[in-house]
């Protein structure tokens, strides 16, 4: 591994430090990886190193790039000094894929606490969009203005360009609010945008990773908090993809849990919204009378299922709903292909 | 263990089973055990096996007593009737505690989607509460109308008697909405309820224990999503108390994340909660005077601390605000004797 | 799940208790399940209940039908009476297999201290083996005589017929030293039989799953104890197939760990086996010169790899050998055809 | 964290890299660290990367000062080059303990397969013995001829001074034959010495971490592999503390699992090593002919507990011995007293 540290703003005293492994070699199919940005918290007072090197490492084990920014803070923190850094570091990144052997599209940013809004903030409202966010014990609200009078809610810019996100907070934080995380849950699930999220019945705020050398043993904590850490990893592997032979593998989980944010309908989308859509309403509405008659023509009596009988069910994606009941697959096929070319506004 | 599979209504085909594990004896400091009474889901239409021996088996191994309750589904699951089931189970179980020798005031519920329903009803609506409960893709939303229509939303009767909760659910439920979760946690939220909550990325609805006896190991499913089992038995552990050589030992959880919610004022009440009673801001402003004084009489200079510096933290609770600031132990206790006295309105 | 406990032998209070899982139904896929035939520990004094429900508990949580031995003890205990009482039971599940609605070739035995040493028996001497054995901190050794004079050293009874086996205990326990572990572990070793193996820093004899309800909170132990639960469930899934959309699955662990304990030769054989077989060695000596002629026709120069070259490695499967060297597809199926027509003796 | 590169022998090649953790500070308590020197594998051909960086990972979330040795390979690989380059390592990170602020009596050596070998070497051979040595897939027999000629077994080598080991492996390694780890095992089991050791199933030699960037996902590995990391991690809290408020607690595990090993007797002390040692078979007879008389007088009747009656448990404590047999404290004490005088041969 070999350590680079860049200096992005002199005057605000903001650094990128790199962690970078190698490739090839000895990691055979390995030629790039993807990479994590960590954004330590403080208040906007400070990085702290507690949410800093501690946690690169695990990132670090799972065979990830990884970047700690220390971004401007006291005086410098106005709003937007740091979302300004992280732009900055976050085309610093992609820039050099090549050199620094890592994925441009499968870059994650973690922030804590205060660096929790800033992640928030990256997966909402940067020019820079990370590929994934995880946001620990993060002040998304605008709460933040406790510390940063000058920084942004974050719950209110969740959009449909927003990240699949991982959230984790304990119950009884002091400092930072549970409701911060229930909110942006709120607005992820409203934009359909994939997240995960583990709230822990207790525990301090700035836990980091749990560990006994960062968070003192001694205080009272569940002691599931430091899944959050292998957790977060398997999550990642979801939505970035995993190490493969041939490089990365297909993503199990995709940004939105359904079809409904894309350009154009599709059997991915949800019987709610092709229903709410004239010429989706259509397709739907003759596939129904095509299974009518082709169950009367062949004597398999009445087909019982109707619009109205398939609306209890608005949340489900069509294809799923037509394997519940069997349509065949020359016709799914086919409204597939209808659904493809009607724009879905 | 013995098995008891009582008729509770014979009409609408109501049962508990009870799985009842020995005590003493081998089991030398166990006297008595916490229990769990089981509610498996079905859409109220039926109740589902997937969700009743294999969930007992786990809470079995953990030494809970264990019971399932069949309640009124199909043409009788009108309410109140399977609310009333719930009641009539518990009552019985708490009545009969002694015989089957467990702990009348550690009995968790746990139920899954309808089933989830009832046991949310059970924490916010009935009079023989859970004193936890543990909900698993649960409806408790008005969006149950869709599968029961005469029963209640349950996110709005969130009250102060509600026991801690634990929830989970997958985020992208076709069935149950995970809004109904995220609903449920802001009602616990507000009201100061303690829980604990695990959103899993990607899951299909009613996998029960995600055990691959029930839930298809070819269906898409994070592989985090077994976890609720061994993470709820850690949560009722905290809850309720572990297992000791001298009975159970004291909860790590209690059922309030403050002393907001008491009768009285008392130093586990939040900084805001208190400054909030004129009586009780007096206690604060006093206690600053004091200090003060002191620290101009014994040359130590100012106190920087005042009403307005402390009033970032609002959220915190009064005792570790006034272990940041190095309150002296006494004049503490003279504060928590003062506040003891006025009435928590 | 339903309870039948039947008298296996009246005079000498042999009973066996099965508890019994629903299968087809709601359980669709499961037409049958695994078994597990657990053998509690005590002595040979007793049958502890320590290690008979709470052991059945997680087991049935993963879908399989669990027996409950207790067998014969104190008076009784003369060899070989508790081994006749495992046959007779082993028997009794095999007939029933289709009422009980069970696999009779994956039936796995469970013991525990002096049940593990029945276990052990079971797996090494008796006419009806279990097709998986997992012992736990069990006395296999000679060592037995000290609770049960009659009762004989299993270790020098591994032979070939012997069954996969997971074997745990703690480094310090007083009661049965860990050499006998480890003496089992080398015989198995030497058979060629797949097993696996975790032993514990410390903790006392007889923790059972470790659950606080059993084994008190106070006691030094290692928190990693309790793993060998989820573990061994997790290791009989390699070895008797997991429940899959069309029965098990293909075990990803076989009896032996390569082909040297089957009738013919094959290239799951060792490469110190084949060699040891002058007719295999001349299918090794010939393959080795076509591949050299082949070389030296084609231009690609010398063919490097000798008999002597190879002799490094005369623990690798010829099969796996033979990928390392590149050796073409249909010379290797050439080979294994040869191969599978001389005998291994 | 910051890293150093040392030359510990430019014409054989040999370096140190160090990564240092900061302590104080925002680590408030922690003001040393516990130290991993991290031996990787490569058949004394090369020292793999696969086994140093991503295993230095986890050491250091977990807040270990790692350092990676890449020792004397190839044509330098000649036996004792390796393990004077282990013993220059081990001085130099013991005389740096100020600078590099760790615990000099808290280094623990991690080395796989041929690396597994050197560590195990240091464990057994060497002046500068590590605090505890986890041996991966380790070589440590004469198997080791195969890949280095000169390189002497180790199993024979184990002594008292051997520290506590954790050993992991796979039960179908074809490079390393299993039994190499349970030779070792047995060589701890005999000498006394705390170990903990896990052989899983199957897997390929080499796995390291186990981890999907550096063992492909495709190939047969059983999913239990990974555990070795966090497992040895909680073992190593066990034997050289954990961090707490006030320097690292005391370990739970000492080096040997009795005080057979120590220069008197004690009540620590096996029952059987006390019986073999004329003046301490005086001391427990005396002990009981006292408890004999004692009985009478009081009219307890008779006490049953003979010398005879406890030979059965001659592995066990006499202090956990006496427990079970009620022993007054005050005699007890008296006892140790007695038995701390005879030297223990």
């Amino acid at each position: 591994m070999r350590t680079e540290k860049m200096v992005l703003n002199q005057e605000r005293n903001v650094t990128l430090t790199a962690y970078l492994l190698e490739v090839e070699g000895e990691f055979g199919y390995v030629r790039r990886r993807p990479a994590v940005l960590v954004l330590p918290g403080g208040g906007y007072r400070h990085c702290s190193d507690r949410e800093a090197d501690p946690v690169a490492m695990p990132y670090l084990q799972a065979g990830y790039q990884v970047f700690i920014l220390r971004y401007s803070v006291k005086e410098y923190a106005a709003w937007p000094n740091p979302l300004e850094d992280y732009e900055q570091a976050m085309t610093l990144i992609r820039e050099n894929a090549d050199k620094w052997t890592l994925f441009p599209d499968k870059v994650a940013v973690i922030g804590f606490s205060a660096g929790g809004h800033l992640a928030a903030a990256a997966a909402t409202m940067s020019v820079n969009r990370p590929n994934a966010a995880i946001l620990g014990y993060a002040v998304v609200s605008s709460d933040v203005k406790g510390c940063n009078a000058t920084a942004p809610d974050t719950v209110s810019q969740v959009d449909k360009d927003t990240c699949p996100c991982f959230l984790f907070a304990t119950r009884n934080d002091e400092v930072v609010p549970v409701m911060n995380s229930i909110r942006f849950m709120e607005a992820l699930a409203k934009m359909g945008t994939s997240f995960e999220s583990h709230i822990y019945s207790h525990g301090p705020h700035g836990f980091s990773t749990g560990d006994t050398s960062i968070q003192c043993r001694d205080v009272a904590m569940s002691c599931r908090i430091s899944d959050w850490v292998p957790d977060s990893i398997g999550w990642l592997k979801e939505v970035l993809g995993d190490f493969g032979e041939n490089g990365m593998t297909s993503p199990a989980v995709e940004g939105h849990v359904t079809g409904d944010w894309k350009e154009f309908l599709s059997i991915e989308c949800t019987f709610g919204r092709i229903m709410s859509n004239p010429e989706g309403r259509k397709v739907i509405e003759e596939m129904l009378e095509t299974m009518k008659k082709q169950a009367e023509e062949s004597g398999q009596g009445k087909v019982e299922v109707t619009v109205e009988s398939m609306a209890a069910f608005s949340d489900m994606k069509l294809k799923n709903m037509l394997g519940h009941v069997s349509v065949p697959e020359d016709m799914v096929r086919a409204m597939e292909d209808r659904l493809s070319r009607i724009p879905n506004l």
